[in-house]
């Protein structure tokens, strides 16, 4: 999670203004709610209350214990401040995974959310495997490649589930795109743009500026910086829209800042596995920026753009033809009924980031209860490798003045 | 809550998707969440979920009891999955109050949250009132001007707290636009131009158009369609935003589609207690539209407009300078303090309809618990008079061939 | 043209940057140029730079003499500087007129533009049409209802063609707005909001509120301001986008700044032909606002938004399915045959208000010519009356607390 | 020229709308016209009439003379349609050129405009300065980078003005975008991203698709298809707006229809002067898009978005400070002086791709007649050769796997 920057100061400016949330029950068929425990996420967290909001939203699960910090006390307070029984909140997920799984069957957690930092996600997620738990992971899958593929041997050893939050491919009108291209609308994908592009650690002076020092450094964030942090959303936003992978990539890197030993602005090009070309951007200097992700795919019958900071219009040109503009609302009769059942209201009634990261828990919880998600909005771990693959083939193309390199999870 | 068309039907073409929440406790300097319990909403109801999902968003309030539907069955199922106390679930809203009262200070419920039909706003919110509990009512207020007034009468002889629920005003830029009017950034306000546009009444074949029947009976849904619908909800955001009254409007009103006895469509002009002037327009038979209320403020100096349907951005046009265009986030620090804390996540994540609504939720709990609200995002019970005002004025003045007419609510 | 102050300024902030154009003559099927001379327009006139960058750019009329002004001096030299024969450059419309009639056939101008003051038109009109030209006149027709009524008498008399420049019905997509209603695309029309919101007469200090005296003085300009210089021009734009009348209207107009005899701001709900209802706001006092003309007709079976200062795009949302955007552009196979003809260039490349303009000049110099006009792009004489009734009605009606009003030509 | 389909294919599909325009003389303090002749642009040409409607609109330039074509008839017919004296009407430059040279110097024609085949422009452009002429050439310079030299050395031989013309940055907010990142109002330019996306040669059934059997065949294209076609043109505006150049770049060209031999689509990595990065698109196969030039500037300080499509819009996001939108205008005080002269109209009346177009022929007839320019709107000769030295590195990088090139006029 260190390297999640992007994501995790969501809630940096202020005091958590989501101060949690305990319990979801719902009556949908007489569904019951899916139990899970939280590592990581306590007082002080990011990206923990992000979470909690989500799943208060999902409406299909609920909090019944964690190991919010290793601080035994802040563990308690954010556990007893969230309503959950003391006994259920630890300070260490080792002893949070043995007390669960020894609890009865209808009791006990179904599923263990980690949002702790980066290097905690594989030894917890693997070790809540074998205990028996799914596991929703807070992106990256891990601190490194080889972290990230012992995590998917483990689930591949015991059969768990286990799912990355990426938020932006979980927005309703992502998710009509990745329709729309699955079905052939857009024909060959020929060109991808793709770019992610902030501001908050364009200044020295500024508060992103000032958390450079421990954010980039390697020790601390890992081999990357921008394009570990946003880069890797965007190249996950190309291989969920288009269903295709990026088999080969040509990136410049950079630290932009003076002092910084990670990039915090680059981009590459690369190669799709249908034949189409594409363009990465991902940087965090560029001044005035918020969160501007933003993707265009182009077909040889038609072309997307999307932009994540008006998620709700999903623009649609066709050759031939008027440009079409189609808008997310469960009302919306054209869209993709997976779609429609991820809007939480009808046409003309903005939804946003915490409802699509709310779709991530809804899908994960409806998978762990065996319910049949058509189109899931979590990633599978298959994703959360290949962020990793791309993070490290940039890395080497730029440090290799450019030559093309593959994304391959396997070749390390 | 049966003219409340367009808010009602939020969950209509799918079923519920949002199953509902039980309990929120959280942590910021020890605050505990504040209790109410919710009279409407079982299930089948449209707007009940809306409610709860805001709650759950708050973060500051738990649903603790229910009178969900006037069938036991009904509001017991509904309560249960709902992960209440079955005890706390009930058939009618007297039992509700009077079991509630019985409990201790710090188990009962603080306040009650009103979803049912309009007709049972009154007698209930009152009840409530004089069992000792604030209401949080959806608009509108109530049945007729005569209720709301009895409504009113109730708060102020309990001295207890009243809310009504306007979510559009709710709305961080909203709320920011308020602000500026308000420290006269705007200069003399000269013109207003509100409208709200809706299509899904608008042909008698669609799902709309079915339950016009009794949507558009003035029996059942009291004496205005479109402007007591949604034309109230643009009345309340000129008045909120404006920080004025408007004093006196010339209104033409009409059913378009055959065999209607309410309006579906119609205008007003509108003159403005500091002046200036302005225009209102509310129609539900304008195909192809869905949610579309929008404002524009013109001022002396300054000028700003605002759409509901891409709710994050507010533009600002002044005399002598470029263009602005404000975003909402948390980080963003040129907001009013009080906007930027009505933001959960920094610029570039967009917030939506239920963050607006659950702003609501979160202010109404903070006043209900006696901690102070800046710029509360709940309408107070006078604006809620205010919007029976302007319906009776609007169908008299149309009634009278446009005759400008006085908005007052106690000229009756 | 005194009243035309929106219109007027359109050079004046600099020096005129058009700085004329002859001769055009162009080869389309061996087509010869139609000839024309103007009155009005000499150096230091606004509008007359916009007529001739329009007839330049049209490609298919040519100047060939000028009244530009009372002042000998002023019209001689305006005409040498536009590279006319100083014979045919005039003190007076009076010997323009003379000199002209008695030019051969095949060197005589054709037609006659006036752009001079709005006393003006009537007589020059009147004399120009007995002496056998046609007439294309700056809006408004006329000084007053009863001269314009002179005008449409003499041009019935002598079967002369008059046209009159509004300019914003002659873009493309306002082009395409109109066929699309006439060949009932929409459906009936339910409801129209039409707003023409400027904010140069918004401050007593500024360059637009200092030429206030005279521009607001009754005297000078006639007994309409706002509402007679742009409110006219959202009036044509309703009428000839639906292709409707505007039978009756409620009224409510001010002059917002101390001092003022005229309206500078005013609304007003009317009634068209075909059952439909609208709304009309016209202001010169919004702060910040450049020329914000901006059009939705809503329909029973789709809807058009078309705003001025984006003038490429038309925006159609229909019932049950995606909303469209249509674009500009000569090759937008979808577009109208005479739309695509009013584009000089593909789509993509963006046109603009003085391209709108020629093809008011192409249209009618064709006209002139007597070749064909699917749908002529100049409004005809009956427009021009009808916004002089529109005026007359707005202020009949503003003045009488704002009881509706018949808009009739006829009736005065 | 022939390279130039974007350009060429303006007035395609449909007659040429703009059938010219002979003479312009006006009077800004006792200005004359500046006299040109033509080469190309003969009947059935393409970009001719917009270099004519161009030259209309400037307002102070007359065309004189012409080799419109080899055809003697053609050439004939097109300046007798024009209005030419048909003696000055050419079926070779050569005797244009020595018939013009020979008149004297009040008559003769000032400049030469070239907008024949690619091919013609060194030896046409050459044998002009030689005989005393300054010349504007229809971009690009010449058919290779050699010609091109030969003609920049031509000029400093002869000392003669050569401009190319690049509409795009001839905009108003281009223009504005320029002067702001010259007076360091964004700080160090970190980040550019720079895409021209076409879809008309998306479609081997579509128009554009049947023409690209000879406007992809190198013999008479060139080297380059899209890169040199559209790509050249996002590569000045980089270039021009950033004030540096692009000193290295990676590129990854394709032919991606079966068939050709020449790229219709294509990325690059870029490396400015200053030390900022940056990427290239350039596509023609995009189905359903226009002309879809845009770039992006992001600064240390400040950031700029611009899109051709929507030209009158800059978007100015600074670090700290809300969002702006600087709009074109020639009364917005707060443009440059250089941008507001070269807007013809107010705030609110939208200017497009002619008046782009226009400010190079004013601004170029303005430096032939000695008249200071602040900020020519034509791009100069280096312009040219830097642009025919894109493509060739572009292609060499390409071809040798993305190898990192320079970009250099003088070490090919």
């Amino acid at each position: 999670m260190l390297i999640a920057a992007g994501l995790k100061r969501i809630a940096e400016p202020s005091p958590p203004v989501c101060r949690g949330f305990v319990k979801s029950v719902f009556g949908k068929d007489g569904m019951t709610s899916v139990r899970f425990a939280m590592v990581g996420g306590g007082g002080g967290a990011f990206i923990g209350p992000i979470h909690r909001m989500a799943a208060a939203l999902s409406g299909n699960c609920e909090l019944v214990a964690g190991a919010f910090s290793r601080d035994a006390h802040n563990s308690q307070a954010t556990g007893v401040q969230l309503g959950l029984d003391p006994h259920r909140c630890h300070a260490g997920w080792e002893t949070l995974l043995s007390d669960e799984a020894a609890r009865p069957e209808g009791q006990r957690a179904q599923f263990v959310a980690i949002v702790a930092p980066n290097a905690v996600h594989a030894p917890a997620a693997i070790a809540a495997m074998e205990a028996g738990f799914d596991v929703l992971l807070e992106k990256p899958l891990a601190d490194g490649l080889s972290a990230a593929r012992a995590i998917a041997q483990a689930a591949q050893r015991t059969g768990r589930l286990v799912g990355v939050t990426h938020p932006y491919i979980a927005y309703p009108m992502a998710l009509q795109a990745r329709a729309m291209v699955a079905k052939g609308e857009l024909g060959a994908v020929r060109r991808v743009a793709v770019s992610y592009i902030q501001g908050w650690l364009g200044a020295s002076e500024d508060e992103g500026g000032k958390q450079a020092a421990w954010r980039l450094d390697p020790a601390q964030a890992g081999p990357a910086g921008a394009f570990g942090d946003i880069g890797s959303h965007a190249f996950n936003l190309v291989e969920t829209l288009t269903g295709e992978t990026i088999v080969r990539l040509s990136a410049d890197l950079r630290a932009t800042l003076e002092g910084r030993r990670l990039d915090d602005d680059g981009a590459a090009l690369f190669a799709l596995s249908g034949g189409g070309k594409g363009t990465l951007i991902a940087s965090q200097v560029c001044a005035g920026e918020a969160n501007g992700l933003s993707i265009a795919i182009w077909g040889e019958k038609a072309s997307l753009h999307w932009a994540q900071q008006e998620p709700n219009a999903l623009r649609l040109l066709s050759r031939g033809k008027p440009e079409q503009v189609w808008r997310a609302g469960s009302d919306q009769a054209w869209l993709e009924e997976a779609v429609r059942t991820g809007c939480r209201t009808p046409g003309g009634h903005p939804e946003g980031f915490i409802e699509a990261f709310a779709n991530i828990y809804r899908d994960f919880s409806d998978t762990v209860a065996g319910r049949t998600v058509a189109m899931p909005a979590f990633a599978p771990i298959e994703a959360g490798l290949r962020c990793m693959a791309f993070v490290d083939a940039a890395i080497a193309s730029s440090s290799a003045d450019g030559r093309w390199h593959w994304v391959a999870v396997h070749n390390g």
